[in-house]
């Protein structure tokens, strides 16, 4: 416990995503961590400003994409400049956590490396960060440490952990295996037993461990991280780390690694918890009013209930109108049921270049 | 015939209404006939168009109120800057065309008078005019001139005109009354008989004859029109011609004239007409797409059905809804549905300010 807390805790927040299921306010441009999709803060602001009590601004990590570089510098001025790793192009979670590692390696050899999405919602600060200390508290023997989000509904849409509840009470659980989406009936004996959690996409190592495991379970990656190992902070290795990136698997971290991996330990997680998948989702996630209606922005909802109203600028009015997802942003106006929100895709894809 | 036609024809284009019912893309400040509903022109322009082949642009007035006088001579400017009639304030359609008698007189007392509503949709220009033509040719020996638009639906939302059918086939059909909006079964009725029309709001007088009218069955407008007389066109009588206009009643010319005069002609219509009462109106004056949606404006219409949708700007999405009505105009969103837009007033007063 103690070598846990000496060790200097990283945070990278991976700030990656896609834009479909938000347009038209969140788009190719501006994904998900981007935007303010809560509240006066984008999701990637809200993730930095939750962890700063436990990490100093200079172990806080950004991991994002060239392209959304500059407004990810927009919206956090208080992370230094170096602390911003840029992607050359998207190679999914393993690539961007071995490219992390590396960097983290090159500051502190014997660091810990917390890795969080910036596109999750997060219910209470206060039990997230005494969940995020359990984890540290019990990293020193384990490969990992996962956090897994006790389920509330049978939901199909998130992959799933089962871990071992210890005989006597601890805050880990040894972890028996890493599961896909499930069927319905499938989820709802998962929510049933106990023993399975969602799969919450955070996940802490010592950055030492977790290149070892890239060594033995992704060893093409391997080879490719410890290609970049000297160009970093070369101002001449641009081009190389572009070629070498664009070489490693498209492969996530939970298939390349976490999947293969023995001696995990899962922190069941109490704080609420939701991937806002869709507009559909920030139900979750906001408080309706008496109508059942969710609202950010100026709106006014007439005779109207069970309707998600995102106003970017200006106003919405709703009338006589029921299970709607209406958003203005951009000039864009999205109208669509409710129960359509999680296939926004296709309707992106029939605007074409109309979607902006 | 002869007679009709030598009398030189005054055209009046009566530009007045409220705004609530096109909310967002009509306001108090910009009423229903200034907004391009119905393609880039707006209703008052396309009026205007209309009926330029019939009459010279000298003898088209353009009846307004004050606070309509810029926007009305933008969409204008064809028209000389003498013919736009403003309205101190709004006192319904009698003191409207009072005040347009006088000024009709002073430029020919011999002249004929047109009177037509700017915010009205008619499907054909070349009947329209072969109608009006009509009306012309039957104005001599009438007290006035009517046009009946024959009813293809029972609508309880007009007024209506019951005629008599000549014995011999002709043109003009001699008035019997009036009607106010009447009940469903009533219509119903009115529509099977064959002669009972939509009272269009379009008449025709010889202006002599229209002040007439308003000495005999409006005698206290008559003494506000005689006071007016010598202050029209002196720019020191402003507030003089304010003062009497507040003091007239408000009172329609159908009300206070047509339904007590004897001697009327009504010319029924042929051409496709429409008050366009409110958004879902929309659907009988537009073509809707093969989902039976009506747009009006940058839109993808997704797996949705019978929608209107109208974007002044910018680019409006449906996904998977059904007969909704969606606006999008100065930034403010309307999504409403088809059956409430009849009622729109309720949902602009719930706005309240935010209505802008």
């Amino acid at each position: 416990m103690e070598a846990g807390h000496k060790m200097a805790l990283y945070l990278v927040v991976m700030a990656g995503g896609r834009g479909e299921r938000f347009w038209p306010l969140s788009t190719s441009n501006l994904p998900k961590p981007f935007i303010p999709l809560l509240g006066s803060n984008s999701l990637l602001q809200a993730t930095v400003a939750r962890m700063q009590p436990l990490v100093p601004l200079e172990r806080i990590l950004i991991s994002i994409g060239k392209e959304h570089e500059e407004v990810a510098r927009q919206q956090l001025p208080q992370v230094p400049a170096e602390n911003f790793i840029i992607e050359p192009m998207g190679r999914d979670t393993s690539a961007c956590l071995g490219f992390c590692a590396i960097h983290v390696e090159q500051r502190d050899p014997d660091g810990a490396l917390l890795a969080l999405p910036a596109d999750h919602y997060i219910g209470s600060g206060d039990t997230y960060l005494k969940t995020i200390r359990k984890g540290i508290d019990n990293l020193e023997g384990a490969t990992a440490v996962v956090f897994g989000i006790t389920p509330t509904r049978a939901e199909t849409g998130y992959g799933y952990i089962q871990a071992e509840k210890p005989a006597v009470p601890a805050d880990a659980w040894p972890v028996i295996r890493f599961i896909e989406k499930p069927d319905a009936p499938t989820a709802e004996r998962y929510v049933a037993s106990g023993s399975y959690f969602w799969n919450s996409g955070m996940f802490l190592w010592n950055n030492r461990t977790l290149l070892d495991l890239f060594r033995k379970f992704m060893p093409e990656t391997h080879k490719g991280l410890c290609a970049m190992r000297p160009l970093l902070g070369r101002s001449d290795g641009e081009g190389q780390l572009r070629e070498i990136f664009e070489s490693l698997p498209r492969i996530s971290i939970d298939y390349g690694i976490m999947e293969k991996s023995s001696g995990l330990r899962l922190i069941p997680a109490e704080f609420v918890w939701d991937d806002i998948g869709n507009w559909a989702s920030l139900a979750r996630a906001l408080d309706p009013d008496a109508q059942g209606n969710i609202a950010q922005g100026s709106h006014v909802a007439l005779d109207s209930n069970g309707c998600i109203l995102y106003a970017q600028s200006g106003t919405i009015a709703t009338f006589g109108v029921s299970d709607l997802v209406v958003v203005q942003a951009y000039g864009k106006v999205l109208v669509c049921s409710r129960d359509k929100a999680a296939d926004l895709k296709r309707l992106v894809t029939a605007l074409g270049p109309q979607a902006g």
